[in-house]
């Protein structure tokens, strides 16, 4: 399908400088952009390719203005990475839609699902699930026993999901996600070993919560690990037992939230991120990639780095003198010695 | 069910404070407790929680002194969480186990499992496996060729077990585990290309040994990566190729064990912790989450922290330092200064 | 099967150093050997072990020379660790390939494979793929629409490719590894949520690509994430969306790319190592474990450890001064002690 740039800016209520007659059927990245396609920027970091670029339509921030003369058509707009979103989730809703029960899936017949489901090949249900419209469920995923599911969510291949949790609406997990295995929970004995703690909680997950792929849930010993509505985990993130992420929250790939931590809402963790159990992290709290977080932050908003973090300026500041250590030794041996002359000058 | 503070009292061989009469139905966390449930106070962290609970009744060390008037009854025992493991462990005992081999499942001919067998929906076994008896393997888990399995483990949905590994009794292996993965092992040739080294050994896992979800353990190049009796590896962990952890170790989410590294007997680690290869830690050691292990450890039982790590007061000591870097320049500068100034005054 | 050490170094076109005669059925590590196996001496942290060995052929490098009589026969070679590469690569061939179709696999009519095919038990091909010659897919693999696959790959259980992925000659998956899942792209909406970046690109993985058991690949927003020829990534690491990784470049496990980073050729990266997002790495690179990359490395062949990392021997030097900092402090306070009185002297 072929698109015009007037249609485009009608679409995203944009600006048009240039041709508005100029036709794209595909979407590029700015730095291979090809004739016909259509890109954007966003990232200040490309901004050059904004001139080399052959894509014939470029959307892009109201505030951008060329300091070169350009080839390609704008379309501007208040946030072009938004725009950007928007069109690509229209060329996704015009997609078709994987339906239908594959003949090679098995679901318990004590469980239900709405209508317009998705079953992959090899995919099992187990019993007492409720499972509502409009689910997509790929190949090989597992659903336990007394699983509740809300509507429009999609699990891809591998997916696992524990007896008894419960996800909400508009959830997407991604391949190899384990939601609901046993917190990490051992009680010493006398003679060194340990014995396992039951793990007779759940997972709750809320609406529009995303999870990237071999993220690993765990269910909480007693009671719930809750992730609020809109939260996004990225990759291989660890969430522990008794957890619970505040809504909006995003983490980045490979971070760790230990045993009973509750995170406020509207946080951001880079990744590689760990935060220590049983603490509690104020809303709005945004943490440096590979920090450690050792106490609870009280503060909302506050910018974090270090292992252990502190104030990420602070942290920061630390560091250009730890580069510098070895220069500050000398300074030290320096001023010893002329200190001992002056001394022996006296 | 419903049971009295006396009959939990007897079974825990614990003391009542309060009414021995009074039921409960369920277990609550302190924070979260209700009328008719019971809960514990095993972390300082959740001693408030005891005067404003609703539970029925409290689990708590015989050391802990009530410092104001208290609702709910007590149960005194010698250590909180180990009763509170007792009672769930006494609770997942009563419920029904799944037994059975679910008719979309499948096992060559060649191999052999003990009674009481559950095999989920979509399980693969492949030839001439051994399987002991009271094994519970859940959906889409796979057992390669020669695998032999002991008595009473259970593995949950997604498990891969590579071909000749071998599982001891009682084990516990949470969902997407990686077991017998090939080490990675490469050399260099002449054209800068790497070829592969075949690993040709296996991994072996002792009795009791639990380990958490999308964790992975590689098979040794030649011989066994060795999981010795009664350690526990929480979620994400790293074990590489010929690797050895010793007796009732635990390691924390997240962790990496690198090539041929020997971990000692009863050590802990925190999350995020990397180990190098050809190391040897001794036992009782534990490390801070995040710390890097560079080099052997000698010293039975040491604690240590940092990437790389030492011993963990002192690095918590030179962290206050870092901290204060800016400062310590300032000192050094109007040293340098006054110092300056006294030399012309000479 | 028997070899004779004089068998073995004509296929290595190696030295006999002993008996040529001597016999052996088996490989072994070098501190366990026992008679009748071959071992080798590559790292020289095992060279003791020469000493001790029961076992009856040891391959070590030409270099090598004895300092006390040894019970072995040696094979001496140019490079020991490609030696007995090679030698188990040898054993490797004759073991038979599993192939054939099982019949608990499903693949949709309008995907082909070439020949010599083995599709494992619950493995699912999708729509419109097309699969090399001499494939090996293991169980409960899930292959999405659309996906090309080269020649003589090997696919262990779990793995996952999502749709539209292409796959090279040559590549091993390991188990539980995620090709393709959707990269973390949100963009902040009006009411503090945030929308979903559909990503419409795909992964490419070029010839010769090993992949560790599960580590996760993202598929591009635009266009391809990129893993060029003879790559060897380890176990549980996170390649963002849009990352390129250039040829040749080892990554060891638990290492996270974030999105758009662009790796050069024949890098070296240790365990656990984090870069940021859209930068570019120089060929050549080694980074140390645990570090932590936030800009651009110009520098081919530049050495780095740290979180922000630096050059390594530098850092090197900063964290000895690190350790030592209470003494420094100690230093100062001393140094203003003595210059006060000097002052007051004066």
């Amino acid at each position: 399908m072929e698109f015009t740039a007037k249609v485009i800016a009608d679409f995203l209520k944009g600006e048009i400088e240039g041709d508005p007659d100029v036709v794209i059927n595909n979407v590029s990245k700015i730095e291979e952009g090809e004739k016909g396609t259509l890109t954007f920027l966003a990232n200040p970091k490309y901004t050059e390719y904004a001139y080399t670029t052959k894509a014939s339509i470029i959307i892009v921030n109201k505030s951008f203005v060329p300091k070169k003369k350009l080839k390609s058509t704008l379309i501007k707009v208040d946030d072009a990475y938004q725009a950007i979103a928007s069109l690509l989730q229209l060329r996704e809703s015009m997609k078709p839609k994987k339906v239908g029960i594959h003949p090679k899936s098995w679901m318990e017949k004590t469980s239900k699902a709405g209508k317009d489901l998705f079953l992959g090949a090899y995919t099992y249900v187990g019993e007492n699930c409720i499972i509502g419209k409009n689910v997509r469920i790929y190949p090989h995923v597992f659903i336990g026993d007394n699983v509740v599911i809300g509507d429009n969510c999609t699990f891809y291949p591998g997916v696992k999901i524990y007896h008894e949790c419960k996800i909400g609406n508009d959830c997407i997990l991604h391949g190899g996600v384990v939601i609901g295995s046993d917190g990490f929970g051992f009680a010493p004995d006398t003679a060194k070993d340990y014995v396992k703690v039951p793990q007779i909680g759940n997972v709750v997950l809320k609406d529009r919560v995303e999870i990237g792929s071999n993220t690993t849930i765990d269910r909480a010993m007693i009671g719930s690990t809750i992730i609020e509505k809109g939260v996004k985990l990225d990759n291989l993130i660890m969430v522990a037992h008794n957890v619970v992420i505040g809504e909006n929250t995003v983490v980045a790939a490979q971070s760790g939230i230990a045993g009973s931590t509750k995170i406020g809402r509207e946080c951001m963790f880079g990744g590689q991120v760990g935060i220590v159990g049983h603490l509690e992290v104020a809303d709005k709290v945004m943490i440096a990639a590979q920090s450690g977080i050792p106490s609870s932050i009280k503060n909302e908003g506050a910018i974090l780095q270090g292992s252990p973090a502190f104030p990420i300026m602070d942290y920061q500041k630390s560091y250009v003198y730890f580069r510098k250590l070895p220069s500050m030794v000398a300074r030290i041996d320096e001023l010893e010695k002329k200190l001992k002359e002056l001394g022996q000058d006296n």
